[in-house]
């Protein structure tokens, strides 16, 4: 955590506390802060800032001199489309996609998304994985998040119009390297959609479906990544553009 | 694993063998191959290529048809010096840097580094946290892993005789980012050598001793990423460049 991001109700006039556990006990553990020392906070879908720690229970820790005064970053103006993945990666994939400021994540069936991960009890932590995202990343605007567990009706129908700028899927097997298409003229600048894949990627249908709504397939070389790694490789060109 | 790479003793003239237990649940569990099924192999330290299942018991997998035809992909020319992170996160880590291509890897101590890491059972276990590594990321060749214990002369006597190109220090507080670093005449390209703190980063003592031995520091950007997504968003670099 390098910020503790308190929801708008923790929130009074000059002064504040904290009542999450797993904040609690950074503040004790990790921190190591006493009274009188002052925290970096944040206020949920507001602005970031201190605060001063006015005393500190095991359930609850007040804090006073609250100053809100620094906006959160931008978002990242992008969608990103991901197929589900195993649930096992599902909290670091959602925490660095928020820590990255991605805007809007699309999580999307896919061929070799496995059936159970939709069923799976993960899928219900998506807000306490933003949480960390957030807390990691010194950001207070959380990404939304939609689950889309029908392929074909998605691409076909809606994704075309979520496109602001243009959109690429990231393909291994692709001819097109990322570079090459930022490269070709007219320069559009970074696509406002991307499409990553899960483990194994997508199936040559699925890369045929998405060309049809605009999506070029690129390559970010031959080197096959763990999901996570591709993620933040990929998304990386937009903190460094 | 998207490639199985096998020590060179086991193969002989046209055949080889699968001993090693996690490659042969791959290929029963994973890939569900029969007798007869042509699988992507390497030579570790040799060339990538493919083989036929000759037969398939419970402790090996005996494989014929042996054609090791493609040479695998170039290093990437980068050292990367990253501080001893927590152990559980070193096998992404050191995974994600051979996927990558990275050609020399050296864990260094720092300030932000507990003691009790360098204890860690995890820091006996890199040779196969890098073949887990290579099979992800399609390659034969394994970096060179150093330990360094002692960063003040690591950095002081041998960090400048490792640089044939520039270095930098990733630091989320330096005023220059990575792409004006970059973009600054002469163009010299990317750095040959890339300082990443752990959790924490680096502290100003660290940066001024880098900085006397022209390491650069340069920030990508105000959010603060966990080590496994910063070190994939700088690296990513070489990967699109």
């Amino acid at each position: 955590m390098n910020c503790l991001l308190l929801p708008i109700e923790n929130f009074s006039s000059d002064a504040a506390y904290i009542a999450e556990l797993s904040q609690i006990n950074h503040v004790n553990k990790v921190l190591t802060a006493k009274v009188g020392d002052t925290l970096k906070i944040g206020q949920m879908g507001g602005y970031l800032g201190t605060a001063v720690i006015e005393s500190i229970r095991s359930d609850a820790i007040e804090l006073r001199d609250i100053q809100l005064t620094t906006a959160p970053p931008p978002k990242l103006d992008l969608t990103v489309v991901l197929a589900l993945p195993r649930p096992k990666v599902l909290r670091r994939l959602i925490m660095d996609m928020t820590a990255l400021g991605v805007r809007d994540i699309i999580l999307i069936n896919s061929y070799r998304t496995q059936k159970s991960y939709w069923q799976s009890p993960m899928l219900e932590r998506l807000d306490e994985f933003v949480l960390e995202g957030l807390q990691q990343g010194v950001d207070t605007i959380a990404p939304r998040i939609t689950l889309q567990k029908r392929f074909k009706p998605f691409v076909e129908d809606e994704l075309a119009g979520l496109v602001t700028n243009r959109a690429i899927v990231a393909h291994p097997y692709s001819e097109l390297s990322f570079t090459q298409y930022l490269q070709q003229p007219p320069s559009l600048g970074l696509p406002s959609l991307v499409c990553i894949g899960s483990e194994g990627g997508w199936i040559d249908y699925e890369i045929a479906l998405l060309a049809t709504q605009g999506c070029a397939a690129v390559t970010i070389g031959s080197r096959i990544l763990r999901t996570e790694a591709a993620v933040n490789v990929i998304l990386g060109q937009w903190l460094l553009s």
